[in-house]
């Protein structure tokens, strides 16, 4: 079974919108164990949507069409999809009722081109929509005496993902016959590059390579303020074999990578401090300035941070380290300024620990500290600690490597002090 | 002369980059007057390059390639393109010399495997590299009759938007004769929804496509953190006359618009209010916890922001409300609390003008106000004002909307209370 994307719209040409919808699709396809070997993007046009899917549909086995579903008159996928199958359009009045019940739940009218998202080829299924008022389509086909299909969801991607798992990737599963089940995980590291994460990896991918080991590969991926990714894809008969293989990769990968490791699949780096100060019954506070309130909005962002984020001083004049955060006067791009600031903060804002940045994002150096030069600071009950970071980048990326940097600084320092 | 991106990537189609390449291209190409009907995402695999840049070279003029040109063996675009040109690749020496120096000029040894970025398919031209190892390529070739071109450059955007820029487009542009001149301007607004902004330019949009208008076009495009935007592209003969469509439709908008408009182009709310502050010689400080450091973390990134920025308090519980800033006890989601955040950050850290938020982002209500509430205040030496704002959205988009309202409200009171 081997699918293939048609993503619509003249706007994602152009350049206007960035097509995330197909890497979304490409994502949920390789967890279903689903083939797609080509994703094509073309524009409001009828003539190229309709040779766009001839194309995809000779060399695949289904297409899922993505855009152009809406209201408006250059909204066509139907109308190609009609041409491709060679039926008609259709109305259907009972989606055009439900459309219609959709605006007056909302307080308003139904504009009359609305009708148009009720028109469904000839021998097509409609998928009941949910979040919008497009329905989804799925519309057989033969190919030179060959079954094939092909989907229509709207390009809005809180549509789309709805309509992809609700029905059509179980659809395809079904399709495919595909009887194996593939999963991934993902570790989180941060504290290694990725070429060295990967050197000390290498070891363990020759021996998945070898006849007779687990189905299951591995993958690096360096996402910035997310950490460096070490994905394990494993395939197997049931899911608990694909568990049991995932566990067993994971413990191999934890032996090697230790505590270079922060988090699995969604766990960032500000959710499992969040866990380790919440478990300690520990609150905390932040002071930087590099970063400008970039940490803490990360920590904000943490569902319950509440219970025990206290909130932060950014101190981006040196008075406001002086005055605010007690730091005396003198440098403030120093290990002792840091450890001051860490101390000030967690007592103004009386936080358990405090955690505090000062450094360098550039362009120009300062104090004569070259740009990328980060300290960081912990303040709790046992007294501070500091580090130096150098982080490489411009402005942009230096903020956002020292964010991270600093907030697995204090994780390691939460680990290390547990009772 | 239509142009057709094909993006060369395996990790692209299983979704774990987004292809923002092609967008990057289809915006530049439209910029420079140039028809772009398809764009093709294929997998690293030889059989399906080839037959991707096939069926673009039957129907475009000319074909990008990005990716696929490193040094391992799974980067093969250089024996595609000659095996679709019918001919053989040959390593030149003076390439991998000048790579090998590129690798000696950082303090490394070139690996022999990087030896295969100077594999050149016979009869094409080489276009050098500046920013990485891999040099481009243009390679002419012949299809039914016709003289096409494929182009070749590496998917690491840094490096494809130099070869595009210096070589590639400037290439295209010849080879299509387009004299014009084709330019773009951005109106970035705030206050209005996309649709409101639509419905009061719908006149101008009229106006523009009658016989003898201006050669100018004008687009939507709600981006989020950084306002909804207003696009005019003008073509014209040459740089002058472009300029003065495109000043001519800037002052038709901004005569609809009025103050709505906040900036042209590159310039963000932050960059705005930064020369506003700057201009009038205040300093700014922020007391933010709904945002969580998020208003401050914009305001930082603004080139030579330490010349009017203080810095900010996060509040995020409520008690650093009354300990730091001076709120009085009682309910802190309210225009009272605002009013006093903002008296109180701008008193504590030395600033001029004080900028507050306190609002709710849910999931759930908070003192009886509902998500999606959120209370600004704006301190100065004249007083407090303080404004009510309901921001839709989920946890993120809400903090998003609240932090563009609110540095516009400042944005509008610093214009309406200038000497």
């Amino acid at each position: 079974m081997r699918v293939e994307v048609v993503a619509i719209g003249t706007e994602l040409l152009l350049g206007q919108i960035t097509d995330t919808n197909s890497s979304w699709m490409g994502e949920h396809f390789a967890m279903a164990g689903i083939d797609s070997h080509f994703q094509v993007k073309v524009g409001d046009n009828q003539e190229r949507m309709v040779s766009a899917l001839r194309i995809a549909l000779n060399r695949s086995d289904a297409v899922v069409c993505c855009g152009g579903l809406g209201p408006t008159q250059d909204d066509i996928t139907r109308e190609a999809i009609a041409e491709v199958m060679g039926v008609e359009l259709v109305r259907r009045p009972e989606i055009v009722d439900r459309i219609r019940a959709m605006f007056e739940s909302r307080g308003r009218v139904m504009a009359e081109n609305n009708a148009r998202q009720a028109d469904v080829p000839v021998g097509a299924t409609v998928i009941d929509q949910v979040r919008g008022t497009a329905p989804g389509l799925i519309c057989p086909l033969t190919v030179d005496g060959v079954e094939k299909v092909i989907y229509a969801v709207p390009g809005v991607p809180y549509e789309m993902t709805d309509f992809m798992e609700r029905v059509i990737i179980p659809d395809l599963q079904r399709r495919s016959g595909e009887q194996a089940v593939i999963r991934s995980r993902t570790l989180r590291t941060w504290g290694k590059a990725e070429s060295t994460i990967a050197e000390m990896v290498a070891p363990r991918l020759d021996a998945l390579d070898r006849p007779g080991a687990p189905a299951a590969t591995i993958a690096f991926l360096a996402s910035g303020i997310e950490g460096i990714k070490v994905r394990i894809t494993a395939k197997a008969a049931t899911d608990d074999a694909v568990r049991a293989v995932l566990d067993h990769e994971e413990r191999e990968l934890r032996a090697i990578l230790g505590d270079l490791v922060f988090g699995v699949d969604d766990e960032t780096m500000e959710v499992v401090v969040g866990a380790l100060l919440a478990g300690r019954g520990l609150t905390l506070a932040v002071a930087e300035s590099v970063t400008g309130g970039l940490v803490s909005s990360r920590l904000v962002a943490v569902p319950g941070a509440s219970q025990w984020y206290r909130g932060a001083v950014v101190s981006y004049a040196s008075q406001v380290k002086f005055d605010v955060l007690g730091v005396p006067e003198g440098p403030v791009v120093t290990g002792d300024a840091a450890a001051a600031m860490a101390a000030g903060v967690a007592e103004r804002l009386g936080a358990d620990v405090g955690l505090s940045l000062t450094g360098v994002a550039g362009p120009d150096t300062q104090e004569g500290q070259p740009v990328g030069t980060v300290f960081v600071g912990v303040s709790d009950a046992r007294g501070t600690v500091v580090a130096e970071f150098k982080v490489p980048g411009d402005r942009e990326r230096i903020r956002q490597f020292a964010t991270i940097s600093a907030v697995d600084f204090l994780r390691r320092h939460l680990l290390a002090t547990s009772a």
